[in-house]
């Protein structure tokens, strides 16, 4: 950086070569799959259990998922929908109620040897619909209890997965699942769209993560739904990344759980239900989209410290340029900053620790910044360093945190609108899926036809935009008449 | 009330009177437990579910939670304590590596049928020490390391209970639990302490609950633990209730789980752990303790909504009662007031409504208010009302939940004190187990004589409160001579 004092590079630079070793030793681009592994690991969201397909979320991983946490909730109240606490158990005999859930659900079932009923086995839940809404059908009596709008922030499992992929795949999962009830298939559907819309938001304004918003085709919908709706992320190796979904159920688990109300003309009525949810594989989508070869990224606004300082102290000088440090601190004390003071690791081993824990910004200040007054302002996501007098420094980091913001997100928003491919044959979508883009174009629907295309390319379809004009023309696979645009992708 | 004026009366009284039988049918004296379902039932904090030995927390139930979760991750906080999360399943051979905890928990332990180790079953958490102390083994190095100090807040499964007492005892349960690691033994032993304060403080402070708290005795202590610290509530059938222990484990489970670390001197040690947790059961003896005859009566500081705000329409008259009662609520908003303007309900059925529900300050206004322009201000706890013009409600409502506050912990307290008698002969120990209340008395604190005291009377020992002096003296059961000081109760 031309902008940097040539004496405040000696102060940090000898150091900060030291011990690089125990930094990421792979690059992103060389293999993205142990790149990612050792940004989790090394950067300590997460470890693997000795119990095969789980994992430990460690606390600086959880802090990402409070904060999600805290977002949503905001939503949820917004949309008074109320949190609660259903069952980790539930009865064989729930599930196979609605057909199509219980085939979907099947393969994911975890049963307990412990059982009460020798008949009905007990199922650590997978996700919560049967369990809910068995409650429901007690609870909903009239229009007056309606809608029934409730959330649980919970652990699901399903077997089915057993190499653990981080936060991506793991047998068990923390997530939220929103269950709604709801007089009309109008306020049913609103919702149910609502929702997709808010987890869009919370991926892009929280988190800097673009997504594609739409509909599922009638294949890729939850088992039992009516309708499917999912935001996915797009990652640097090229999969889409379905990150939430949002499910109008219709009344089909309504009519087998018996959950029906009187309305205000006294007639007997079926109502509409959604359900939806977002896990913490959404950590994993921010180290996918944002992590370099040194280490985490984090969006500052998901960011729990937004600042580090870093005392550059030899002996004897110490005392000064340490309580300036405490006072930076304290002046920033909105931004939660950390500041790194131990006597035990050199300031170049802390800036290592801090670029691999992906702080958005690291204030460093040493004897010769206090002689001028300022400190070295350093920005994760770039590396750009910037000298700033102290006075200015609350200012500056208010400002770059919202750049860092919005330069996150335009990055990886540029690098999604420009893998998004217009196809109109299949020669040209063949293509595209080798090269590992996402194809738009027009799609018959049709389960068979869709099935083929897997077969033939691995590509599945991600979505159904929900902007997109009608468009008359042909399905790009099988030739029949359409108008639905699709865009089709490679997947986890 | 003499303060209330005559009009006023008219107003709200003939409705009060109607649909009674929605509320409580039983009284807290004639029959605890069944009062006690009633209230939670009715009061909508929870409710059974069709799996055996499990609950529903109901939206309302798990406000409080939420409350008490955001009071305790502020003290999580300044303690430095990160919340993190471990897996729901561990491994059988985990529990067998400490010989008192594997034989305490076995017989809670739910295993599941899948299995990827033929071997090594895995079963639903029972509580985490096991599994988190495996990855303490990995994570902990030097005494850079320590302390390491994590919490969780999750779900446990244990199996024992069968007959569920709503929030007292079921299979499964929220809770929080906090396992720690130090360098030193007085370092372990003071946030043990810590902890057991904290929680005492949570009880009293928030839930208006006043608590004994003390050292266990060997019999009582937790499995694998060194000492154990509890708080335990009192409840009005005469039962001591368990609310939250503090462990310290000393060096045991580290032997084990090979957790190890240089120290400065570049020696290898062992550290000291404790863990310590609180659970939903918190709900159950707020309801256990302050609930009456008309149902639940919620502490104002855990109340969500401390205010309902019932406005009294008459056709014709409604808009000015309506509009004036949205200006009241406005006015209110820190106490997050609820403005029940439904049409279809009288006011009277409101009135029991919101009393069933427990909102600790009720808010009514009518036309003939509004010509005064005063409220009616009542009481949950006494029932007391009290006209005041409006310009004063904001003043009144805080002082008021103050008071509510103090007033319902000092019924409690006072309960509590006088249900503590002093014994110095085993004759007076077998009446006061028999007349339900606490005995105060030496104890020589051998596993072998408390067996006998349970045997005889159904007490057991509760706690070694921390604040009481030596005294030198004989056992009250066993003669023996002993310094030490203990409380015994029935217990749930």
């Amino acid at each position: 950086m031309s902008e940097e004092p040539k004496e405040e590079q000696t102060d940090s630079q000898e150091e900060s070569k030291k011990e690089e070793e125990k930094g990421i030793t792979i690059k992103k681009e060389e293999n993205i799959q142990e790149w990612y592994q050792q940004v989790v690991l090394k950067g300590e969201l997460a470890d693997f259990s000795p119990v095969k397909g789980f994992m430990v979320i460690r606390p600086d991983g959880y802090a990402i998922w409070q904060r999600i946490m805290d977002y949503f909730n905001i939503v949820l109240k917004e949309m008074k929908v109320k949190n609660a606490y259903f069952p980790l158990l539930i009865p064989e005999s729930f599930f196979k109620k609605e057909a199509e859930h219980a085939e979907g659900f099947a393969p994911e079932l975890a049963f307990v040897l412990r059982k009460d009923d020798e008949k009905d086995r007990l199922a650590i839940r997978p996700t919560s619909e049967t369990i809910m809404y068995d409650s429901y059908g007690k609870w909903i009596r009239s229009w007056r209890d309606l809608p029934l709008k409730i959330n649980q922030w919970c652990n699901v499992l399903r077997w089915e997965v057993s190499d653990v992929k981080l936060f991506l795949r793991s047998r068990e999962f923390l997530w939220q699942e929103g269950h709604c009830v709801y007089a009309t298939e109008d306020d049913c559907e609103k919702d149910t769209k609502k929702v997709l819309d808010e987890y869009k938001r919370l991926a892009e304004e929280l988190l800097a993560v673009p997504v594609l918003s739409g509909k599922k085709t009638e294949k890729e919908k939850f088992p039992g739904a009516k309708t499917t709706y999912a935001i996915e992320s797009f990652t640097p190796e090229g999969k889409a990344l379905q990150l939430g979904t949002s499910h109008n159920l219709g009344q089909g688990f309504a009519r087998v759980f018996d959950i029906q109300f009187v309305d205000k003309n006294e007639d007997e009525k079926t109502p509409w239900q959604n359900s939806w949810g977002i896990s913490t594989r959404m950590i994993g989508a921010i180290v996918m989209q944002h992590a370099d070869d040194k280490g985490l990224v984090l969006p500052p606004r998901v960011a729990e410290h937004k600042v580090v300082i870093v005392p550059i102290m030899f002996k004897g000088k110490d005392k000064a340029v340490l309580e300036k440090a405490r006072d930076i601190r304290d002046k920033l004390k909105q931004y939660n900053p950390i500041l790194d003071d131990r006597d035990e690791y050199s300031p170049g081993w802390k800036f290592n620790e801090w670029e691999m824990k992906g702080i958005p910004i690291r204030i460093e200040i040493g004897p010769r910044d206090l002689l001028s007054n300022q400190v070295i302002v350093v920005r994760r996501d770039t590396g750009q360093k910037q000298p700033i007098s102290i006075g200015n420094v609350g200012k500056l980091v208010n400002k770059l945190l919202n750049e860092i913001h919005v330069a996150m997100f335009t990055k990886a928003k540029d690098f999604l609108d420009s893998s998004i491919i217009e196809v109109e044959d299949f020669e040209t979508f063949e293509k595209v899926m080798k090269s590992k883009k996402l194809a738009k174009g027009l799609f018959c629907g049709k389960t068979d036809c869709e099935n083929q295309i897997k077969e033939k390319t691995q590509g599945t379809s991600r979505c159904i935009p929900l902007d997109e004009d009608k468009k008359q023309g042909k399905c790009i696979h099988c030739n029949a008449d359409c108008d639905t645009i699709i865009i089709f992708g490679k997947t986890y």
